[in-house]
């Protein structure tokens, strides 16, 4: 089972931007937290500040089982990435650390979660092990 | 620890209505599988038609440990159940089941939303069973 | 044949409430007048103030032939109807008694005609009874 | 008792256009439908794909006892039948073969409406024998 | 000095539709009233329900030395007349009996004021007069 | 002289929820408040979280002298409430504890205040002793 | 027979500003023209920048005959000219130099016109002699 | 105790102007009716059709104990007197005569409330005796 | 192979009307030039300032293999062109002579497009050579 | 003469992705057809699902005799392409494979088109070959 | 050299008025520091709260070789302002103290900009100091 | 003291892109004539048409003493790049070559300076050299 990770922009700096708004654990923490819960699947683990290698990013998971996007601020203005999840018919989940919509209103609106399986908002980095675990399990 | 697991309007016909878009399992099926997936969680099921009771319900999980709550139609337009939630003070995870993003612009608004810890949606009856997770180990 | 004939709202005040907009006819009036023109259909007759039970009673019409649904304010922001009207599949006729569109704009827009088979407006009480000979006569 | 019938634009069609959307009768198998069944009346029918021409069908009708007018796609647009109607003082019911409430959103407003004295739609050509009816009965 | 003075949808029936707000006066009293004040202008008087007509008259008056033109409702929704007008270059005033910014809001946007010379509203017919002495006169 | 004082969602909570924003005291301490400072008039005192039970106490308090109402929440979305409102013909005066001008953009609108007599906000509890005097005493 | 001519802000600049919108001649030179033209008429002319002295204005002309008014930049911002206008009922036409609909959309809405008689614009100078003949003969 | 109840644009006109919305009695009216009802209190009474003099006036009440403002038609616009009330950090009530909310929309919306303490409308001179009781007295 | 070539409102004046905009070739230039490129082609051409003959035309055109429409300023507006388009079902492609994207806004939403195959705008008569290849081609 | 021919994000998957709105060949079916159909063309084809290359592409076109420019999801939202076409004057058209109008909202507006000299949707491949004619013959 | 540097509303109240947003330094404070920096220039300084008043400064200005305007409140609203700056035809440059975008959203734009030459908002006093400097020097 | 200059999309074109809106002076003109007028700063200059770039060179300025940002297009538009100012935290001020509020109305809005320190536009090149000295100074 091949599942993406997929982080975007400014989230490199997850741990130490913002900690009030984003916690203090990094990237890595997260890639560590996942390989161990979830030991038999085979996961790629990609960020990037650029639309559009997010984008290559996407496509190269043609095939996956699954990708688990947090697409950040790209989530609310990207009409590209939308086309991509769309293109590449990868079951996909949209997961955002905090909860978007208690934050400024151009982060209420999704454009990629009309494409998407479904969503999970405001917790924090559980929610891409809860991601995962949807993803991996039939449905219910 | 003590979970309310609260339904709203329409939601009776689970498993009976459009099951193309809900599915063909019931609330009861629904309660069997989180009562076996979380033996030591002392849950509380409700499912209501009436605004009004969906209020007295949340009012009356105050001092719970979290509320997992599918509020349907009222999702988009009740300040009521905002203000209720708002109250009570406990964590709230407002769920749905299928991806309200993909169907009418009048389901991409949530007026609950702000107010609770998080929102899943889409994942169908695992949505519930994910919320729970996160209600119950600590935050990551 | 058995149609629901379904009011909402206020409507129980109807032939003391506001006469200019509304006329002086009583719901019990209608009653009378639409059991003697269709002594061969069986009829259940329901008010309610409180959106939740015209929920229940949309509920418990799975499986009858038709229903005649003035729903009047709710008519205009309720989605919590306009989802029962699509769970039962039971076609469903709404009425309203004035002319909503010489109204306020609130009253424009119905939350409720997207998923019933068609509307009748501004016909007094004589849109019941047109409403009631749509569902009975085989479409033309 | 005299009633004029008038069909708008692309209703010419009607029987051979979008037949799912819009029924294989025709606008003069209408015609017979209601000659047959209210043949106390003297009716005039007239279509036309011409605004112009609708709205000087609608001066021609001043004096008459009831106007059903289906004005199809000017029904969203042309505030000059809406004048024509409020000019003549005729009691006018608007009709639509269709339910344009479950369709484009631009069809979901009337121009007419507000100056008519109701509104049927979506009960095919039922719709017109209904308007009839109210027009030739008094008020309830 | 030859000047068309055009009339649009529904004025036909002035001095007999709605009086309150429209006068009791006629178009051909209009006429007579224009004629009798301005003596040494040539004047062509038309009336027209069809938009294309209202199109095919102001075609016509291409280097007439001016237009008084009361589209009526097509004022408001026009972009046909509006290119019109645009294209034959010859000085227009908008001209409305009643004043229109007094009345429903859908009136108060004129489609073709930004492409003629002035407009004068709200002064029954003396604004056609008025219309045309500005015409007539060099421009202060 | 008879005076309906009415209280919406949540309210029941008073003097435990927000107090930063609600203050300390008790639905039962507006009462004592109230009844104290008015003698001689004949309160009747109700809330309720259901829209359908408020609706019921607007219908039970024709005749009466006046009504206090807070609908909390359902001042913002309620035309169910508005049409109760009219319908009873009964001089109401719409009443906030809070500010809802300095709160969140959609407490701004009232559907309610157009069929009030007037509206108080504000000024906490006092605001409701204000109405009371405003409705007690002859207009100014 | 008394009129008031009332000029708004930076129409004491006419003549040196902008002249490519609005022309060369000045206030003066208007109050000639006018005087000339109307020798039977007593005028008052005035202008300021200031938005609470053309109120005082308004109110001053209470029992006129007439109002001619260039409210300029306030005409699209001031409900306190509009209440003035509405307070001292005198028959008040709007009056602007240039084509205002052919200019910002900001300048398309008047808040002023709803309350006057009517609205002459784009006619320059002439614009004023216009709604002076309007205001001192009957209507037609 | 040192109050200001400050008078916007129109208001010198009280008593004469539009009568039945605004009843007979003039400010000065107000003004006896004040002063007789609270002795105790030292009160500055002003009224401007200036927005500058009414900032000047509210600048001036610094250090009172509270402030009484019709701002009348500014309420709608004036940033500038928003920004003065929030500058002088007095205690101010925002009254209307009339109810604003039953009027045309351009008055639903008031700058100025949410950096008022409250708002109390529609109650006639009797709503500047209960703002003023409002602020002399101890929030409850 | 049979083709419609249909223009709308004031193309007739073309080659005549605001050549900078539209060129100096007038519709009969167009015709020969079509005429000679395609010489296997049956076209009829027609142009009517008249919405109701241009739905004349299209219906007329029923069983024809292709339809080149540049319907003016009848695009942006009417609904009844669009309804005739789809009542048709022939291949019909969308010209305007003008790049409408670059001049007003009103000009940039078409009704029709979305009924038809494609759209074509800005390269001036070569759109109409270019809309014809693509009819008389196999799609690539 | 030199052309390039720009294609944006996604679009690398062409004939891969969405066969029924897209089709089933490649860009470099599309290069060969180009290519064979236009052999004294000197073209340079490129592709990229990055901004920030597409923009580096137009650059380096400048001087060129024209441009072909599938834009893809970047059409919709991207002022920095446009301001990119706008900065190198070399004649752009905007191609789209699929009708956008006939798709969701979102697609229907064009940040780009305003500054290219025309556009062509929905004609698939053709559209390309189609907009490559209009670029090497002399404007019609 | 001459300039004029002028300031709006509540700002006579700068070093009392909420200092945290707005500094302790008084207008005075800022006049000296200006003529200390820039001793060969000319100054005249004004502040105003009247709208009239700030348009009289500007009508005064007509000459001068520069004005920095802090309009403060009137900057959202005024045309009048705006319409004095674009007649007096002296290189304008819009100044704030605080950075507008960071706060309420109807601060967020200006009535002025597009008619001055530049904006300088966010930088406190500094903002006037650089504002005076672009004026005295020649562009860049 | 160090100091990012950060140019975004199509500035590398300066001096040679539309020079009537920015003039003749290149990038490397503004290098000169930074490092010549400040010869104690830090500076870095940089340059991207790619949104990530440009990402990247905010992450890689924290620490800094300041920014000066022209981000050209992607101002109005990116979120991503507004996250990234906000993530690093050192002072911003956004600069604009050309008055952004006299262009086109998507130009207006910054999603950028509500996270900056202030905004500078419209001042050319002389606009990054007061952005830079009002970065090396203590507030005022």
């Amino acid at each position: 089972m091949q599942i993406l990770v997929l982080n975007g922009p400014n989230l490199n700096l997850l741990g130490t931007r913002e900690p009030d708004t984003y916690g203090t654990q990094t990237l890595s923490d997260l890639e560590s937290l996942v390989r161990t819960r979830f030991k038999d699947v085979d996961f790629q683990f990609a960020q990037s500040n650029h639309e559009g290698e997010l984008i290559d990013y996407l496509h190269g998971a043609r095939g996956y089982d699954g990708i688990v996007f947090n697409a950040a601020a790209y989530t609310h203005t990207s009409v590209a990435l939308r086309d991509a999840i769309a293109a590449i018919d990868v079951p996909t989940i949209e997961v955002h650390l905090s909860n978007v919509h208690a934050r400024e209103a151009f982060r209420h609106h999704s454009m990629l979660a009309p494409v998407c399986r479904g969503v999970i908002s405001g917790l924090g980095m559980t929610g891409y092990l809860l991601a995962i675990e949807a993803l991996i399990q039939p449905s219910t």
